[in-house]
């Protein structure tokens, strides 16, 4: 397994394609390193027994011990794990743990280029296990592109008048295939070893040039990243904390005529399968939203709990309420991905997947309580987290004293941690990381309306209309 | 196990005490046989190889195969069970299995009489145990009274002008107690073999009087069961259903000084554990919440599937979203029950205890959402419950036909069907069943707000403030 | 004007055509005066010098005094009259004060009659004044029939298998025509003087049969009005209060072949006008809602605040917070009407009409809180709505004393006063009038979905569009 | 009146008192005119004859047209031009009017100077009225300051252990009197001519030193402005767009031994008329909140209803019901506005003030649901708004036509205008100016629960209680 350093050494070796404010610019600029922070967690603590156990899985490949976020699961325990280390990183990051998706990527390929096999005799089974060695061996970050830009929403794929609007393949030769288009809203592709790339929806048969799937260095020639940064309110450095270190950097993937070599290619032309792995991609992040959502939840009932300690306010029945609706939000998403794992069954591939309807009403009540959570953390907070002075004011000679003084609430409580306390609570209510985890939250993997649809898809609602006919006495009709 | 004729037989020799509708009535009565239907359930289903495994447990005690209602949960496996099949129950009989309650008083009691011995060298788990023995052999059915009318809310048990405000006990013999006091809304009470008491709330020391767990004959001398009848709208026979056969009698149940013997006194002064007692069985019950709301939930699921068929807007988007609504309440509340069993822990008596949080977040999902609920299936009804024509005029040479036209749909659906499910939705919204599961769906166990304090008691939102603190970088204070 | 009992003498001499719970009954029987409650309240009160000012106006007709439910509205202050007069008699009877259907729809007919004239110089204004002045004068009552049954809902009303789907002329004369159907929701038309007829939809230019509005006598030859009661829990009669005075009985209406005089005919073919009654009728109706909600709101949360009281709990925050949410449910559907006032216009005819958006986002606003509302009481009503004995159990000599010892909770209240309240909240929530309440309020004028339908027809979306140009700096396209 | 330029130039002669960015700044700053965007349309519109009514009012005090935000209410009208102009405004600024909290201060104070004059024989009114024709005259913005920093939330002002928590007055002199203390949450007083104080609760008869209410220029010596700024997102030059033109500085605004001269002194230790003025500013800006956020509400909804047009799915069902759902909660809000308007009474004072229940359900419902309408947007919106590349990208060389592609999405609009509309929706869900206004949603004004307090304090709960006691037949106790 690699280490953070590793990881940083090898992103200031790769080409530089990373567009934002107007500049080309390296993977080694500091924005870069600050958006990449929570990928650094996931090398660092690896080493902390705290979490070494849950960071960390035995590749049944190989049967070396890899990083979790490389691992393909295996048992209901391993979705447990996957889900507990996602929630801890999320809470310990204060945003967005970013490494998930290359790992739910992989597994849903683990599945579909097995069951495409199965049907078609193709390969593309063996090249992805050869892939995923390489991934696990080298302890790799990818960033899974899925959204296409979509062009004229009424038409499809293949009617669209710029045929670029989603992915697919321009060319075919022996060795390989040629791509064009983009995708959307990738995070942390401009700070991933891999982006791999999966269609954004199930295809016709007439579509077999859109039905791709590869994996692709990040850096690759044809490869523009254009980027939107978002980071946590900006500090002097005598008031840093740990929730500044992290933030994000998302992006608009364009792959102008990129390459990919046949041993890349993971789908290529199945149109069912191309549509199997969008759902089962979307599927495992739905999971993983079940984790991380909730820890967010517990970095917004801490920010609430910290704030009723220092206003003196912690015993109000209207403050536990808040507070239990948090704690009730964030434990049933919870609850769904456990139950999900529970009823979870595995695929031909040996990989184990998550049970549909409990990971997706999990990511929807996630995906609908996302504004309200924040809702509440604002109505405890009070107005100061929109006009807290910023460290400027903290730190000048002038009024310094007067932004400490008045920033003051309870005996015990040292000026500085009010304030430390109330910026916390400016990052986590008007910082560019909440806007981006507000949107995040409703359309990341998939936005509720997403959800309803999976959810219908697959439930069993003939069993309850069956149920309805039995107790009205309908023998039939 | 007995077959429900033995259970009825049974009911049928009890003395008299039960009061409805001004009258003394035995439990041979129509009304009670119509009230027990989903009990009766629980003995007939056994038979049934689709339910055989779900219904029925080995008993830890004697090894010998028992009704699963009469069970000591021993594993993860058990509390799964009980949720299943309380889940299945429910939508069978589109109500309240009633049956739980026992079950899980017995099982708070096999917890709380093992830790009042260990601490105090009592007598109260062998005495339990035994008790356990006969109500398992026997297979019996036992309510639990739990909640006291607590008189003036502003003053402790022992503080109220009337003493009887709450059960207590007003003489202490050699082989025995005298108790007095009422129990409100006891469900399936006036067709149980035992009613089996706990206190209400957590006491003070001063209140060891109040801290009294015993189990009764539901016929013994000195108890009057003084009913409240719920059921479905009347029907005249041709067009029974089997929805039409359950229903429900609630009672005060007085104990107007009841004699208790000492065998069958479970605890008795240990304020503690008279708390523990109160707590755990809110506790199970409230696990029990998260199998039989998603059972109603199936119901209606199914509901709104049978009429959005009838009506032909099954495939309707606001349809569609709202049935993933309905869903979406049903599976969170049973997902947090499955992590409840999986997240469970045993105690020192061998009980398996739900996770108290996750069973909270369930039981307080479920009453947020159960009026909501219905306000969905009422919104896709339209207005046809609230003024379908009965039997009556169904049946009427003159305007039965008018009703039977008029009711019609769509094409390839009789008359009778169309009328059969549109009296489903009427007995769904507007019958006394519906009522009484709407305020059983906010109170019983206890309400929201019962949650919010219990899972605010035991959330470890100290964690969660420290989390807060170390993202803020505050290192004390 | 009339008193109550000559309304209920015009009601005895009536043809029998009420069926109901299997009979044919006269509209003398006890279930029919009962549920004619409210609609005796609108006379009654008109000598009560709180209320007279309310309940009359001045005929635009006849400058004589007349009731206010059969006035045309003339002026911005009718429309705040109308408003404030049903929230008045919907919270001092509990329930649904019924007689503003005739108003609303005669209000809706004064302005399509005279528009359909001014297009096509037909006589249906004149022939509808005449009506009117009869009606002022004899101080009727009228129900409005509107809800077709609409057969197969994915086709229109001259496709429909069976044409009696939907009210539609089958004969024409020269002295009238003759029409045949049915209506469904019909409140009161079993006590109705009269009962007026509009189409429930826009209609296309080829269904001229169904473009027909027209008045006539509920007992005419023809009409069969199939029932459906909604009563208040039974009492004896000691216990008797004023709610139990007031209950509903709904009616399946069947027009089979019923002759139509040409003077009681007010649209007959002009389909765009018989869409525009329809719509008018709804949105008169939807300002009543504005009215009737807020008054069931009044009822609601003055047994909110009794409770409170006698639990002696009325300070508690919660409590203070759910009523604050009562009072804003209640008042901003209030406050929506009194906008839609001040926003009306008038008609051609001189009618005023209120304002569609605001009418509209205030019933909708009832529509979706209904079922909230009650959630709100019944969570602080505890459990004893639904379980608490009848008042058989409190006159009985065995038992008697234990219900009032028992449902007895604060000094200085009598068990008596103390029972009553809790047999209100009984009523409240668990009686055939709550069930029929609940569907109302979602579906009663329209449910939410037809408010949404109705706003976004009639909102200027398109200036909101332009704002959002204006603000990007987009100046075409 | 004066024009824009007359008020920056006043503005710009100012002395430097504020601090923002750790740097001292003059009002002639760049970000200080950008913030002020808003406070210079209200003069630039006056001269535009689609405004010139709803802005100008003609003074009570003089006869001459003055800008209506420094006039005193003395009609119905005058509250419906108020809260219709505070739309208008906010609508056209995309943001928040900001000039309104003068207006509301000199309304409340207009009103609690001749209260206590009445009371007290003081001399307030005529100080006051004086002030008021300098107000007007010179047509001035005044910011008013009403928040303290209120320390220790157990403690009441006079226990505080820092004194200063609460402006209060620390000297007495014949001439005036002397304060300390801060304010916090003042919008626009980094850009206001005065700033007037009001105290921020009711006081206790021993708190006489903190009843105190004045005006004073906003650079006297001794006020320290300490800012924070919010301004929607950079954009390069050719992307400009009148969105971009509007932002907010907020300050803590902190009275370090400020004199103030008795002429302006409003009120000085008459504790229960400091309540009074606190009150009524409370009130009378939540009357301006049912203008204001209805005019957000109109941004969000041309939001939607573009972004929907540019994808295609304008007729979308689900799109229409969550646009219906932005128009409910916008007119809701504004209805209340009207109500509170059409019920408003008059002062003894002659000004005209709004109906405390409907004020303030405007201003709750709008407080509850302020995240809400942003939640719907983002949904809408879908992920773009976080991810869409800056201006820096769309005019680069190598990149630019890579954003434009991928951008655009159907035939007929530009892929300028594509891009500028993902851009409002990039400023309307991620901007600095959007988390203010979130903020701002919830507690400007007064946050829900202060809503719920100010209902409770003056709704006739005792007549609802009442009425459940008729209902119940209870006649006494």
């Amino acid at each position: 397994m690699r280490t953070s350093s590793e990881y940083l050494d090898k992103l200031a070796r790769m080409r530089k394609n990373l567009y934002l404010d107007g500049e080309l610019i390296g993977r080694d600029h500091p924005k870069v390193l600050h958006a990449s922070g929570a990928i650094q967690l996931t090398f660092d603590l690896v080493a902390d027994e705290r979490f070494t156990d849950l960071l960390t899985a035995t590749s049944h490949l190989t049967g070396r011990k890899i990083n979790r976020f490389t691992h393909i699961h295996q048992s209901q325990e391993d979705l447990f794990a996957k889900q507990e280390v996602t929630r801890k990183l999320c809470s310990l990051s204060g945003s967005c743990v970013q490494r998930c998706m290359g790992c739910d990527v992989m597994n849903a390929l683990s599945v579909a280029t097995k069951n495409a096999d199965l049907k078609y005799d193709t390969d593309y089974h063996r090249r992805w296990l050869k892939f995923l060695r390489y991934f696990q061996e080298n302890d790799l970050v990818a960033a899974c592109a899925q959204t296409d830009p979509k062009g004229d929403r009424s038409k499809r794929p293949a009617d669209q008048p710029d045929p670029d609007q989603y992915v697919h393949v321009v060319e075919r030769r022996p060795d390989g295939v040629v791509v064009r288009g983009a995708k959307l809203h990738n995070t942390m592709a401009p700070y991933a070893d891999e982006i791999i790339v999966v269609p954004t929806r199930a295809l016709a048969k007439n579509e077999k040039d859109y039905a791709i799937a590869f994996a692709v260095p990040a850096d690759s020639e044809g490869i523009y990243l254009i980027g939107r940064q978002a980071f946590f309110l900006p500090r002097e450095e005598n008031l840093a904390a740990p929730v500044t270190r992290y933030g994000d950097i998302e992006s608009l993937t364009v792959f102008d005529n990129v390459f990919i070599p046949n041993e890349r290619i993971f789908i290529n032309g199945e149109t069912e399968f191309a549509g199997e792995a969008a759902l089962l991609f979307a599927l495992f992040h739905r999971h993983s939203y079940c984790g991380c959502k909730p820890g967010l939840g517990d970095v917004l009932m801490g920010a609430v709990a910290l704030i009723a300690d220092y206003l003196g306010v912690e015993k109000k029945e209207h403050i536990r309420e808040k507070q239990a609706e948090l704690v009730s939000v964030a434990e049933l998403v919870f609850a769904a991905g456990i139950a999900a794992a529970v009823k979870s069954f595995q695929a031909p591939s040996g990989t184990q997947i998550p049970n549909i309807v409990f990971a997706n009403v999990g990511r929807r009540h996630a995906g609908h309580n996302i504004y309200h959570e924040y809702s509440i953390l604002c109505d405890i907070s009070g107005g100061i987290p929109a006009t807290l002075p910023l460290s400027g004011e903290y730190n000048s000679p002038v009024v310094g004293d007067f932004v400490r003084k008045y920033v003051s609430r309870r005996a015990g409580v040292s000026a500085e941690n009010h304030y430390r306390a109330a910026h916390l609570l400016a990052d986590l209510l008007t910082s560019e990381v909440t806007a981006a985890l507000q949107v995040a939250g409703v359309h990341g993997g998939g936005s509720p309306i997403m959800e309803d649809i999976a959810i219908m898809s697959s439930y069993d609602m003939n069993a309850k209309k069956d149920l309805a006919k039995y107790l009205a006495g309908i023998t039939e009709g």
